[in-house]
């Protein structure tokens, strides 16, 4: 008989709950103990920077006037392209473009570096009743008859990052066939021109692009796109048809944060990476051996590494490797106060645990103490 | 042969790049005269009221975990319900709410105390390929087989409030098929329960009800929902998966929105009303006869009157009615700065020119002054 593992979180509905569950967990470490003993290492934390000034003008058709003319100006300098539009969340972005530009029965096409894709990308094709075809290799990858929109994906969830040279040849072959191609690069706007030194997705030649404004950046949680001025408007209108768009609270938050925006966290973000990973390897001395992995601007416990990790030691063995994950954020939020993607992520979103040392929160935090927190968790 | 009048606005992309000029045009009075000559009249202006200690709250993951617990209690006791959902607009509600209660081909039945719909409705039964009716009158009004939604509209864009009688009845007949209803009390839930005495629309045995944070009170642009635990759990994940859920900010000020709103404003604007009715009919002594009037918080000129009175001047001739209402509504915004709603709407909004005298911004503002710039607004 097939062994089947329990599984404790098993659709979108119950991730709301445990997402409830850890929103209420935070409540009560910040009202015991205040926001000092919180550390939100999501790399997401969202910002919201503002003036009394700005505060004054935040109101529906008053503030928009200003911030949205201030956010042209700075969201085509991070991310180029002739027009700007701010989303409510990079996913109501990529809803938005594919409602505007796919039609029923055509194909979208997908290149993304690592499988799998953001499902805000397969959920929205399936919604306008379109074909979905996704690639993570150029040998296999071909643009079928009726192809009405290209999407590349500059470095997925877990921060797994394209490779430029096939960035450039994707979109080569998708402008012989004059099919647009639209770039999801929710972290990648920074991730792959900060780290890999690689071009802005609109330099490379995409027509439009997503990022999200909380991802590696002190912004709010939300999507700021930006493109050819011919789809963009397309796009806008079809988000303010359905209230996709940005609200002005968030778009205020967006403009102060790519003022303060530079890349020094995300490149401080190495040294301390390399920190973390020799004092994890020093205590673990075997125990814990291959349980951490690098990303770009951390360490990382994926799925898949920690039910290895915690089979070889014959635990939570009737457990799915999902809710591992899970378990184990909420064990490091409840006891250590720090906050990870999966105990607090929207359904769908990663269950990868990310220590992001370029997130705020790391700064107030020794990687010797975070170590140690890491460690105790395993623990608990 | 016919006539063809002008359309300068032809599609929902010109009303984005309308909505981009009036913009333009707020922020030059801004930089040149300032905030107090501005006089936002739509009864929409969004609030933000926030504490130092809000704004320090105010990240990702952290905000939410206090806000979404106060607008919880507060959102429940404006609108009842067991439990309440924040999206970022009544729109996104709409549609969250029909991606996850209706299926392809089903029908969406709509009652309304007057045509048109909010093109919101529309257009999501359409994404979803299900099946739309609408009815303005009871005798009219039947349930086909295969029904999955039933929707009530408490009060138009119009502000025209429906019998509550006729609300009862359509939510009887919904009963007795056991098929769910959503009300679209957008401003209904403050204009029909402070001004007509009505019940709140879960109160009256609906089973879901969504509400504009910006309409009749000063709360940010968005949408609370409220209802049955699972249908609102169920709406929670589809808003989640598309990003059509609000952001911490617009939680925030919809929790002090909620926290400071009395119904004062609202009875208050029955008696400007009627003076500035009295001085506008003063004031045209027959030249503006019919082109005047009541809304139940304010004074409206209807695309329909408009064109009858332009008509009657031989001006504008071949402008469409909708357009002369875009024209009167620049007019007011550029010479007068009065902001109402079809300067800066979004696309598919009612064209009717508004000034709701709820306003915030008509604290500062005499009611002789008022019709004085109303007046003006014709002759420039």
């Amino acid at each position: 008989m097939l062994k089947v593992d329990i599984m404790l979180i098993k659709n979108s509905q119950d991730e709301v709950k445990k997402r409830e569950s850890s929103f209420k967990i935070i409540k009560s470490i910040l009202n015991e103990k205040g926001r000092r003993d919180l550390y939100d290492l999501t790399g997401l934390s969202g910002g919201f920077i503002a003036s009394e000034n700005d505060l004054n003008l935040l109101e529906t058709y008053v503030g928009p006037a200003i911030f949205e003319e201030e956010l042209e100006t700075l969201g085509k300098e991070h991310l180029g392209g002739e027009k700007v539009l701010a989303v409510n969340r990079t996913s109501s972005g990529i809803l938005a473009t594919i409602l505007s530009l796919v039609c029923e029965n055509s194909y979208i096409i997908h290149y993304l570096p690592e499988f799998p894709a953001h499902p805000s990308i397969t959920r929205s094709a399936k919604l306008i009743g379109a074909n979905y075809i996704e690639f993570d290799n150029l040998d296999d990858f071909h643009i079928p008859e009726n192809t009405s929109l290209i999407i590349i994906t500059g470095s997925t969830m877990d921060h797994k990052v394209i490779d430029e040279d096939i960035f450039k040849e994707v979109i080569n072959r998708a402008k012989m066939r004059k099919i647009p191609v639209f770039v999801d690069d929710a972290s990648g706007a920074r991730l792959r021109t900060i780290l890999f030194n690689q071009k802005k997705a609109i330099d490379l030649g995409a027509d439009l692009v997503v990022t999200s404004t909380d991802k590696l950046m002190f912004g709010p949680r939300g999507g700021l796109m930006a493109g050819k001025k011919e789809l963009i408007n397309k796009i806008k209108s079809k988000a303010h048809q359905f209230g996709l768009e940005a609200q002005p609270p968030s778009i205020l938050a967006m403009v102060n944060g790519l003022k303060s925006f530079n890349g020094e966290n995300i490149k401080n973000s190495i040294e301390k990476k390399q920190e973390l990973i020799n004092l994890l390897n020093n205590k673990s001395s075997g125990t814990l051996g291959n349980v951490f992995e690098e990303t770009p601007t951390g360490v990382m416990i994926s799925e898949e590494s920690l039910k290895n990790e915690l089979k070889s030691h014959r635990l939570l063995d009737n457990i799915s490797s999902k809710d591992c994950c899970f378990l184990l954020a909420m064990n490091l939020l409840k006891n250590e106060g720090i906050i990870t993607i999966p105990a607090v992520s929207m359904p769908g979103a990663s269950p990868t645990i990310r220590f992001d040392l370029s997130s705020h929160d790391c700064e107030k935090l020794k990687m010797e103490t975070l170590a140690d927190k890491i460690f105790n968790s395993f623990n608990s």
